[in-house]
């Protein structure tokens, strides 16, 4: 079975890992001719918006998935005529407007912070007089890793950010002084099966996750079973099929859904070695109508980010259960080239072992 | 840094599935192009003296390994003007040659069943004279998966085994009536340093590997000891770097060495979950002057080859704790296809989990 993926970049590589042994081929479509799912798959080249290029793509594909939620919906919608599209399409559209995101979120009974669209500076202030300060401004399409977002404080910053943000549908936020960020992993299969991994503790820096930690510590088991309940309804309102992931902030002991990403996510990453069936191999049993793999953790893990720059690899090599996961990417400032996921028997071991690698960077 | 690998199978497919993680790319070399490793990777095709073939694959490696065993000598010596080539093509000549390998063992102290040379019929009647039936009558080379080799209880059985491997350089060895196999999967690094997976039982039927328990049961710690000084006195006395695997025959609590694998393994197969650190990155870890990865075990783990045919997906991956691993080979009687390895946090659960598997083939 040949699975096309829309997007060539490390969470692709990282499906076609975890694919191959599932006996499956792989056939790439991205912009970029080094993207790094190519040192390893078959890789077509051309704009999202190139039909002949798409056509050639989706020709001969099994099934088609995607790994980045920009990839622009007349696209996935187009490719449905040569494959099955998982997860659909319309979950997609979703997750591509944080407005109709949020909106489906209420809808749903799932708390996210207040919100209102905002297209106009008259209805930027309109919104800052009605919630206050502070709050948060984001276009409400293409923003990932803290892309298209501004915090605002002052009223100088909402100056700034409308300067900034304008001429793109945008939305207003509340903010939220979260104790902590903790994301849930969650897979549907073909038939509404649905599997959990723990929630986990996400540590953000200028908008980009830095670091994860497996399960997250002190999480009440009504915590995990209120995100469970919230990933359960929203997958089954977008009759969803494959891993999603909702980022929660927590405050005051509660959930609050900040986004949702319809793929493979970024802190879910820990799974290769810290989960009994990782993240990958999970979205791939459900797109391929298999029986979804345990998502039991194998002891504790920590996942860090390498942003910009790697380390030596003898050094991280030489920490014990350290994973070394490098993406084949050209370094620059704020890129992800990789990551390193420790594990540990416990959440000490694993501690020690984090400040050993933290030490290598 | 690109590693070039020479042999396409199953091997060369995980060894790029370990190693691409460390940021490493991958050029095989194999005579058939249907080669699995060229799905994932470049595969140059060529004969294995096919000088020119040899040249252009070499061009542009920085390193080069080997994953079968009877690769030519010569093809392996030729690469080595091109980059350094691990393990050293020393330690595969002995390899090859059943009788060298004997050799070494008894050299170094390691007990192996008698053996002899034969190269006409008058010595292997003299052999049989000197150490009696049952014996085994085997090629000196180009033997793997029991292929060259005959069980020799009768008379009658030395006349056949003769007709059928005579012309070859032969090897007589006495027959030993074991009470099980073991093997020992160990790695050493560019500057010495060593590290030892556990001892396997593996489960031979017609010289194909069907079944591999990691750990052994009931395995005394000086036996586990004894296995590793004599893979210890092999490694130094070969300079080896990379993964080298012996196995062993159990005989009245003693290990008898039947022969050295001088690459990666299928009796470490386990070690890609049930190991914090797999065979196949130990070894590219080794080759790549990087430090040893930790070989503890993550629990108890069963590998089950898939021979000929293999089962429906679906049912095997409804066990929990079962990866499965196709190698995208074409289905033909004898043919390794793939693996199944389970994975679970006590033997009893194995077991269970296990003869699950089993209801599936």
């Amino acid at each position: 079975m040949r699975i096309g993926v829309l997007g060539g970049g490390q969470l692709g590589r990282m499906l076609a890992l975890a694919g191959y042994p599932l006996g499956l081929r792989f056939r790439f479509f991205d912009p970029h001719p080094e993207s790094p799912a190519g040192h390893l798959a078959e890789l077509v080249t051309g704009a999202y918006d190139d039909v002949d290029a798409l056509a050639y793509f989706g020709a001969g594909c099994d099934l088609i998935t995607y790994e980045f939620e920009n990839v622009p919906f007349d696209a996935v919608q187009y490719l449905t005529r040569y494959a099955p599209v998982y997860p659909p399409p319309e979950a997609l559209a979703v997750a591509q407007d944080r407005l109709r995101e949020k909106e489906t979120f209420t809808r749903l009974g799932i708390p996210t912070p207040v919100f209102d669209p905002v297209d106009s500076r008259v209805e930027l202030n309109h919104a800052v007089e009605r919630f206050g300060l502070p709050a948060v401004l984001k276009t409400r399409r293409f923003g990932y890793d803290g892309k298209g977002q501004q915090v605002l404080r002052t009223r100088a910053d909402v100056a700034a950010a409308w300067e900034a943000l304008q001429g793109s549908p945008l939305l207003f936020e509340g903010f939220i002084p979260f104790e902590r960020e903790l994301s849930l992993v969650a897979v549907r299969g073909r038939e509404g099966q649905t599997a959990f991994y723990p929630l986990v503790e996400n540590w953000h820096e200028q908008g980009i996750l830095r670091r994860t930690l497996a399960p997250a510590p002190q999480v009440a088991p009504e915590l995990q079973q209120e995100a469970e309940r919230h990933l359960t309804l929203l997958m089954e309102t977008l009759n969803y099929v494959g891993v999603l992931t909702v980022e929660f902030f927590q405050h005051e002991g509660r959930l609050i859904a900040n986004e949702m990403a319809p793929r493979v996510h970024n802190s879910g990453h820990w799974t290769i070695e810290g989960a009994v069936t990782s993240q990958f191999e999970n979205h791939l049993r459900a797109i391929c109508g298999l029986p979804l793999g345990v998502t039991a953790t194998r002891g504790s893990a920590g996942m860090i980010n390498l942003i910009g720059t790697t380390p030596a690899p003898e050094k991280v090599l030489e920490v014990p259960g350290a994973h070394l996961h490098l993406y084949g990417k050209q370094p620059r400032a704020g890129r992800k080239l990789g990551h390193i996921t420790v594990v540990a028997s416990d959440p000490r071991t694993l501690e020690e072992r984090l400040q050993a690698i933290q030490a290598c960077l």
